[in-house]
This record gives structure tokens, C-alpha cells and sequence, in this order.
């Protein structure tokens, strides 16, 4: 099955669109994992946010039905980082989670292509694995075009997706993206062309490969995008830390609940940290805490 | 000094505005280095690689300011390929060039300070150096001011730049970049941004660390832009391949010769397969053609 196809088969699956963001910071690791990294090197750090997230990864397993790994805390180690990217892919497919890749690439063609080849293809299905291993990969469209076809090319031949940003959840977001040309805003002119590159690759549900990332913060513009791009699974960050809510978040589905997964990183993955859980379950029982913050964002999603 | 001083004087010193850009492709890299790579493994790819990058560097060290690794390629191979752009980074910097990372990275906040932390800090001139040690980083506006904030923060800290996405080379570029809002085009209003974003950091040249990438292949623009952003470095790619010629890119320069580099990536390091040196050079003798084809640049630039 095509990625659309196999991330919507998980949501009927896993009854959540819950995505976990795995995005692990050295200062916020829970302390059993911080306080086991000797010395300040890479190597060290990067085995501790293997850990952290593989455990996090067998926590949230059977509750939800993808992870999205934040390429720039890994890059940030070097590539001992990278090499732990790959393990963290590779032990949430061998768990069943499909995988979007966050590193938010883009070039033109066959450096495109390079980015695609890298990330895209998880060797599930039968699909060629690519070295990381992802089966989705955030791209930017500011190059236009000739810098989308060369990830829509890889897709097509590894059942694989992308997520093209479209509308953003930063405050900052709008200084582009909502400038107003040829009487609409320029996030407009993104969604038409992710549309139009879906349009001849649709699976039975109506889904393409091409994918779009639109903000939780801004509801009115979810709706609009939600209808502009019906053959979209569409990627929605900014829910719970960044202040977007459930009732925000709704019109991202389609109506029979399909096509959308909302992401959240900080109010999972370092669920010890909050206060309705650092008391009772603190760093010690982290885990715990993660399953249950998971457990709390699929209810408020139902 | 800070990056753009350090790339002008390095522009300075060698008399040349050339970059070279460092873009290894498995079809393209000559016998000799293609024939020794034993099995198809990603570890013997990314050897052959570096050899080849660090190779092209020896030759070109004493005639160019600077070279641009093109991440994408080494990414293609996984973290192997990682490993390698970290060897070639530092032996350039070690060769005396200034090094342009071409990651295209972008992202909010704490994520954006990840990537430029890994990337972002030779570690020379005083400055602490990242784990892949580059100058400068090229960066995405999609997400807008506080997306590229981050970036200037570190670029300050460690002495070290980015170039903006501002106005592309390629054919599809315009798709955004072009459309007009509030009577300028998109491209306009990035470069404002990158102005905005320079002026409290100048050099005594009148140079800050946020340049642009403005491509050859809209000479037009290319002068319009020189005016707009007088403090940014600017990172000219589409000369030669792409069908930029030296007149076209004469704009990109400051009244004193400083404040560009014009990228050429296939036509230097590919330079054996070309008609002119493929017969009297050929394969076995490649690094000639790569030194060669530089003092060629470099005289249509002069």
C-alpha cells in the first residue's frame, strides 16, 4: 500500500491521529536517561536520545499511529546524532508506527531527488528502504515546482509521502505565506499546487502521496485548506504547547475521519515535566507519564 | 573576524570570486576514484567522496575563496555519507577556504538553533567550532522572520553566516518567489527581511552575516537585488550549467569587487567529462582538468 493508504489504515487501526513528536533536548531528558550520559560527547548523547526515544517509541505503540523524529536535534550532535535517527526510524517501523521524517528539505531536481532518496522509503511493503528509512519527509516549497516533482518522482516509486509546508503554526509564518497575490494568499498558491501534483496519484480513499503541513493556531485557515486540498493527508503541528486546541484541530479530518494526524512533541515526550504528572510520576516513572499524556491527547481528539 | 569579513578577504587574497561547489554524484566522478570503490556499500561510496572532494580541494586551494558542499549528496548515502561531509568541511578549512554548507535547513525557534549549531562554526578564528564545522549555512524563508532569527543568534556567537534563499536559479522559482503583493514581488520582501536582519551587525565593509542566494539566470533581478541588500554577502549560483555567463553575474559585485561568490559546481568538478578537456586530460588526469577549468572561471569572472 501507498503511504496515504497505510497511514490511514493506522488511524482506523490505532482510533487515534495522534502523532508523537520525538523531539529530544539534552536539558529536558528525564533524568534517569540524562543523569547516564558520561562525559559531554556526541557518541554519549546521542546513544541517550536513542534510548529515550525507542522507549518512547514502545510506549506509545499500540495507541497511535505515527511518529515525526525532528531531524535538527540529531543534526545538532553531528553524525553520531544521524546515526541515531536511523535506529529511532527502524525501531518505530519493526513497532508498526509509521514514520514522518521533520527535516523540512529542499532543492531542485537531482539534488531534490538526493534529499528523497536519503529519507523516503521505509522497506516496508516491498518498497526500496532508503538509508534513514522514513516512509513521509517534511519539504519546503519556496523553490517551487521543480523542487516538489523530484520528492513527488521518489514517492511514487517507494509508496512513500512528503508534507509540503503550507501554512505554518509560528507567529512568523504569515510573513510569507499570507501575503495576498492575484486575490489570494500566497499559502493559497501552495495548496493549489500540492492538489495539482496529487491529482493523477490517488489511492481508493481519495488520497494522494503529497501531504501538507497546516498550523493548529490558525482554525479558520485549517477549514479553508482542509476543502483546498481534499486529496491531502494533512500534518498539523501546534496543538497543546503552542496553544492550539481540539476543537481547533477538527476541521483537519475528513468526514469520515480520516486524512489528518496532529502532532505533538514537548506535551508527550516530556510529560514528566508537567505538573498534573511531575508530582505523582515524576522523572523516575517517565514513561508512565508519556503513556498517559498519550492516552489524554487521543481522548481529547476523539 | 566575522564571516563576511573573513570572505573577503579571502576573496582578497586569491583575486577570485569563484565558489566552488562540491556536488559528488556515483555517475559522474571520474575512473579512477569510481573504479576503486569496491562493492556498492554506502561506507565505500562515501569514501570515494571524500577523496574526491578532498582532492578537488588540494587543487583548487591557492585559486578560490571558498567551496560549497552540496549536504544533499552526502546525505543520499546515509550517515556514512555524513561522516564524510564532516571530513571534507575540515580538510577545506585546513586547505585555508571558506566553506558554504548547501543545506537549505529551515525551521522555528529551538529547531532552527539545532541546525545551526550543527552546522554553523569553523572553529577557527576564535570562534567554537559545530560538529560539521561550516562558515556559512543556506538557509529557507518560508517560515518567515522567526525562523531565520535563530540562525543570526548563532551566526553572532560563532562568527559565521547564512545565505537566505532570496531569488533562485531555477525554472520554477518564480512560482512564489515572483508573485507580487503590495506591489513588489515576493523576492523583494525577503530581501527587505535579509536587510532588516543585517543592519544592526555590519562590518567595517559595510557587510553583515545574513547574505542571499540570487541566482545568474535573471541578471535583471540580480542587479535590483545587489541594491536592495547592500550588507549581504551574495551566493550567486547558475553560472556555467545553468547558462549564467560572466556578464550576467557582474551585478553581484560591490563597487569595490567584494560582496559575492559565483558558484559553479559540474562544469569545474566534473571538468573531465567536458569536450574541451575530456581528449587531452581525460579521466586519468581529472585533477588537472579540475584546475584547468578554475583558472577558466576565474579569468571570465576577472
Amino acid at each position: 500500500m501507498h503511504f496515504a493508504a497505510r497511514l490511514n489504515a493506522a488511524i482506523a487501526r490505532t482510533g487515534s491521529i495522534a502523532c508523537v513528536g520525538l523531539d529530544p533536548r539534552k536539558a529536558s531528558l528525564p533524568a534517569p536517561i540524562r543523569d547516564a550520559v558520561r562525559g559531554d560527547q556526541p557518541d554519549a548523547w546521542a546513544a541517550a536520545y536513542t534510548q529515550f526515544c525507542t522507549e518512547i517509541i514502545d510506549v506509545v505503540a499500540d495507541l497511535v499511529p505515527c511518529v515525526k523524529p525532528q531531524a535538527a536535534f540529531f543534526e545538532q550532535l553531528g553524525p553520531a546524532g544521524m546515526i541515531g535517527l536511523g535506529e529511532v526510524i527502524r525501531h518505530a517501523s519493526a513497532a508498526g508506527l509509521m514514520v514522518i521524517v521533520d527535516g523540512k528539505r529542499n532543492d531542485i531536481g537531482s539534488t531534490a531527488t538526493a534529499y528523497a532518496d536519503a529519507y523516503l522509503g521505509s522497506g516496508t511493503n516491498g518498497s526500496p528502504a532508503s538509508p534513514w528509512g522514513g516512509d513521509a519527509l517534511t519539504v519546503s516549497p519556496y523553490l517551487g515546482r521543480d523542487s516538489l516533482e523530484p520528492f513527488v518522482e521518489v514517492c511514487t516509486a517507494r509508496r512513500a509521502g512528503i508534507y509540503v509546508l503550507v501554512k505554518t503554526s509560528n507567529p512568523g509564518g504569515g510573513f510569507l505565506q499570507d501575503q495576498q497575490s492575484d486575490g489570494k494568499p500566497i499559502y493559497r498558491s501552495v495548496a493549489d499546487l500540492v492538489t495539482e501534483l496529487n491529482r493523477p496519484l490517488l489511492d481508493q480513499r481519495g488520497y494522494g502521496p503529497v501531504g501538507a503541513v497546516v498550523g493548529a493556531t490558525y482554525p479558520e485557515q485549517l477549514a479553508e485548506l482542509r476543502q483546498a486540498m481534499p486529496h491531502s493527508m494533512l500534518l498539523v503541528p501546534g496543538f497543546g504547547a503552542q496553544g492550539g486546541s481540539a476543537d481547533d484541530v477538527r476541521p483537519a479530518r475528513d468526514a469520515a475521519g480520516f486524512g489528518a494526524v496532529v502532532n505533538s512533541s514537548r506535551q508527550i515526550i516530556f510529560a514528566h515535566s508537567r505538573a498534573e504528572f511531575a508530582e505523582r510520576l515524576g522523572d523516575a516513572r517517565w514513561q508512565d507519564a508519556v503513556r498517559e499524556a498519550t492516552l489524554q491527547m487521543n481522548q481529547q481528539l476523539a
